[in-house]
């Protein structure tokens, strides 16, 4: 067989396509697929790394993220890296042996919005772990050869997992248009609050406030460049406003939303500066009570970041230049074998896990659990 | 007195500056106050046509906006156009003689802001009737010759006090970016939903959905150009973004909330399109109810619009080429002496006015009155 | 047949392909080639009007434009209309009997340009009648069916050519940021000229001074909307330079290259104000004398205008609308079978044609010859 | 007298006001003249470093620049830090004491210019040393206060000099929009050109290719991070170009001219990408023969630098956090006694300077020379 050629020594699993699958609420599986053939354009890749975010968890928790409802088993993951195995014949970026990070969306490429460069925005997009279609955490997948970025040398196979989460603050950062003195507040410091963290001070953010409800978060912010940290988990609204303001000295010219709370996107409009931006990156509830008014009237402009497009070369790049220390947030890794374990740390917090990262190959496993 | 030189026939108020003067709630006055002196940079000006504008009403019946308080005698009126009878030893932009829009905000010029192009966001900012700042419905009245816009020969004075609101208007289509082929929606067709509607078409907008609850208000909207209206007052929020959707075969690409309501809010967040436009202009209750997560996460881009900036020139542009038809909204005229029975309609809006517009001086009053 | 029965009382050629070929310089010829087969996400079109465009005729002449060199026999013609008379099984938006403007340049849809939205610029594009690329003026025409627009019923197929050239003025208004009351400049009023000045003026620009050394195209550019024209074939460079300053009361706020002419592109740099754009869309000697650095040095912007992205919506837009008065432009009608003395027209310019149109099929010649 | 007061150990000085004076061409003297008297928002500082640029010397040789002549005696000097000694009664934003680097450029803060936030477009700016406005090279000098930026404590005066011909290299890395991954080319690395290599290093560039016919500024360009050097002077346009390409496996996506050669500006067109940007920082001959219309149809946007428009806070910042190495770029202090001497080095070019720096007052002085 083709793909076990190429896979040297570790293709002890070259038989089996075990995947991690959700079939219901809290009902993770895992089993063997069959490892799926290519199309013309299409690479054929052992994966390596899967990081575990906030969304798969929902998606076991709840069986629903919004209008995505969970009605047929699906392959969980989309934070993924791994190495091509196998090309289409029409490939030419790429070759067996390349070890690239995998952007999980693969637009219609006809719609208007495709066209326009908004690609991420086409309705008819395949999204890995998004239902119906399915994930990356599994031994083989199949990705368009076009939507895999050939990782550096100097990078491995964990930090191009964690491209995906980077590349969503760097569409944040772009969204909010982060520049050289910019005063940033970052509200909510799980994987992604961090990465907009990292990603902004990189961009040139000259203070940064962080704010978050778990102390373990707030110390690693601290050690990832937040000029100020705050544990809000027994402030008032205006006490968190009032300190976020004596911090900058001055309400933040951009601010970014990533936990989903209510009460920090109440912040987020409350202490951005008049004419600043404001980035909503966490999920929350559909209904919210809102200083909206106020905000509008400041000119502050509110934009929300789905997803990313185009964000995949510059995550690679501010990961090879080390300006985001992509592994910093790393803390728990697991085989795919044991997935529930993995979710089950996801789900409770029990740890202080901040990324988790499961590898469906032995050889990755071996080197990292 | 050099100012009588110039009135000619019309200077029998040569000698006073009756003005109108919120004292308290609901407690307006006329009295007659000193011509005002001028800088070196300002003109003065006759007052011909000064509109009412919704927030004159506030301050009237209330006292306040948000943070604005009148806690002393000020003179309203922010919509003004006169005839410029005395200039500066510096001004080099006007004559005696010239007509012109007053654009009612000028900043202090040093800040960062002002050095940016957004003078209005300056945080020293002089504004016309916004506390502690006089206003200009007064028969004289001094300006920074900068912020006098020189009207065609083809424009009247009446057309040069809706420059205002059409600035105003302008500015949210450019905050939206409008352009040939925007489908977009109004939410509430005032004064200034109907010059958005204007603009926006003038703009290119291909097709308009307006809403409001005031019948007589869409009928202006219909023959000003909206493609489809729709009283809202007896429907659902359900039913509302189903009728827009239905309209425009789609969500609209740019909503404009022009009404200040919640309902109009909620609506705007649920019926733009994915990547599109929502505008606030209108100016509604501190905090709201809203499905502000489903917005953002659709990528709508919402952005307040805080007065205008660099928009009197296209404005004006908009009105000396008929593409708005400004004195189309213009409902009822009075003079400076009907002060009380103007603020009194545009109160109770018993009369279905749209735009009133007040005559400081006696002979335009006699001309339109 | 299949086409045959959708084409009606017009399937009389149903049968052949006649095309018209360049074989070599000046070698045009007609052959019948075959009707093409078509892929799962193309249309199959009837054309009914073709434009010839300067670089058709360049093609013929001198065998090449820039690197583009005819090596092998070419079907010419990229300004194509049609109808649909066959469509592909994975064809979603068009039916047919749909009409359609044909969007003549189809991207690889993979690399960088296509997903940031600058297909264009797409080192893989197919793009009709550039070599090797085979043109539309042909019977019969397979397209990818995503960049065949179907044309409103009030367009008829002659005004569904002119969307070509007039995307291209539309990118290239969106190039300069045409905007209410813009000052602009037009160097050179062939067709393309002529299709930037209703299209600035369609997106606001206030007042247009319009040059050409051909006395009948400043007649037409004065009857489409030109408020000053100049004939330049007698002046010199500063005389030139003059007259567009004191028609415009200063420089132009952007000036657009319509000519390829050396003597235009100094005027455009000489003649542009401060901070404005100078946007070339004629194409000349690749070698120029010019005041490069003084304009550099007044932060003109000058930008090229290299085909079209995204504009045959605003272009159909416009035409429907009447805002672009696209058959005003059309001067000569032929068949299919007559290319040559169409050819021979557009060389020679004896007869003063503006825009050629060829028409492949009988009925719509029948219509229009 | 109040100055002496505040100047401290350092106010042996405060009797005089040495200056360096253009009279004509190739005569530079040093005058005494009076100290200035402050207008209410002015400060009046006690300059402590001002540095030579290729302009200044320009004005000393050849007595003008384009239609800038020095028709009578002009104060020399804009490169200027220095400390605040009084301040007029409204200024607001400094206190005495306070070290500033000097925005050399102030507006009229009227024009549309100016309210559009291109200020460095206005027509009636005050600029230092551009005649008929006096310089900053003098050991007393007053300013507006708004455009004299604090300097933050680890930031000496050199530094503040350097930060406006830093300032001109974030305006052209703006004019570019320099960002995570960019690849850039610079062509010449005078000064200007080394600011350009390290702003755009900082804002994220990827890789830099500079190009000068100077070894000794190459070899400074690669300590400074230029990641490929090349030395033009014995080499073809096409080797140049070729070298280019090779380097950075493709043609840049911004490029920055930064020597004024015709030379330089060709090989700017023909090595910059498809929908690149290629940033005229430098300043050339009036007219070149240049290949415009290939890069045109490339859709490179050229766009020229004058000077810079709000970009001191980002040049401050970019310096103050180490990532613009400023100091690395001085090579030569002199007294403003040595004015002639430090002009003469300029000139000539012996002795390899780089930036050249001069010291108005005593005690700056003996701490550099």
């Amino acid at each position: 067989m083709q793909i076990r050629r190429h896979c040297g020594e570790d293709n002890e699993n070259g038989k089996d396509n075990l995947s991690a699958i959700i079939y219901g609420i809290n009902d993770l599986r895992l089993e063997n697929r069959p490892i799926p053939s290519l199309k013309p354009n299409q690479v054929l890749l052992q994966m390596e790394s899967v990081g575990i975010c906030g969304s798969d968890v929902h998606y076991l928790t709840e069986g629903k993220i919004g209008p995505f409802v969970v009605t047929k088993p699906m392959v969980i993951g989309h934070e993924g890296s791994g190495t091509v195995v196998q090309i289409g014949e029409n490939v030419r970026n790429l070759l067996v042996g390349d070890r690239v990070a995998i952007e999980p969306g693969v637009p219609c490429r006809l719609c208007a919005k495709c066209k326009e460069g908004r690609y991420h925005l086409c309705p008819h997009i395949f999204f890995c772990a998004t239902p119906p279609d399915h994930g990356n955490l599994q031994r083989f997948y199949a990705h368009d050869s076009d939507f895999c970025f050939k990782l550096p040398k100097s990078m491995d196979s964990n930090e191009g997992a964690i491209v995906e989460p980077l590349a969503c603050a760097c569409r944040a950062c772009r969204r909010g248009r982060v520049r050289i003195g910019s005063t940033i507040l970052v509200l909510g410091c799980g994987p992604v609050g961090l990465m907009v963290l990292m990603a902004a001070k990189a961009m040139g953010a000259k203070k940064a406030v962080v704010l978050d409800n778990k102390e373990y978060r707030l110390v690693k912010a601290a050690e990832l460049g937040a000029d100020y940290t705050l544990d809000t988990s027994k402030l008032t609204e205006h006490e968190i406003v009032e300190y976020i303001i004596r911090s900058l000295c001055g309400k933040a010219s951009i601010s970014f939303e990533c936990s989903g709370a209510e009460l920090c996107v109440r912040v987020g409009m409350l202490a951005t500066q008049m004419g600043g931006k404001f980035i909503i990156v966490g999920c929350g509830a559909d209904e919210m009570k809102l200083p909206f008014m106020p905000a509008a009237l400041s000119e502050i402009d509110m934009k929300g970041v789905f997803r990313y497009v185009n964000e995949y070369p510059t995550a690679i790049e501010l990961i090879r230049t080390n300006k985001v220390k992509a592994k910093e947030i790393i803390t728990h890794h697991f085989k795919i074998e044991e997935s529930k374990e993995a979710f089950e740390l996801a789900k409770t917090g029990n740890g202080n896990p901040i990324k988790i990262i499961i590898h469906p190959n032995p050889k990755w496993a071996r080197m990292n659990c």
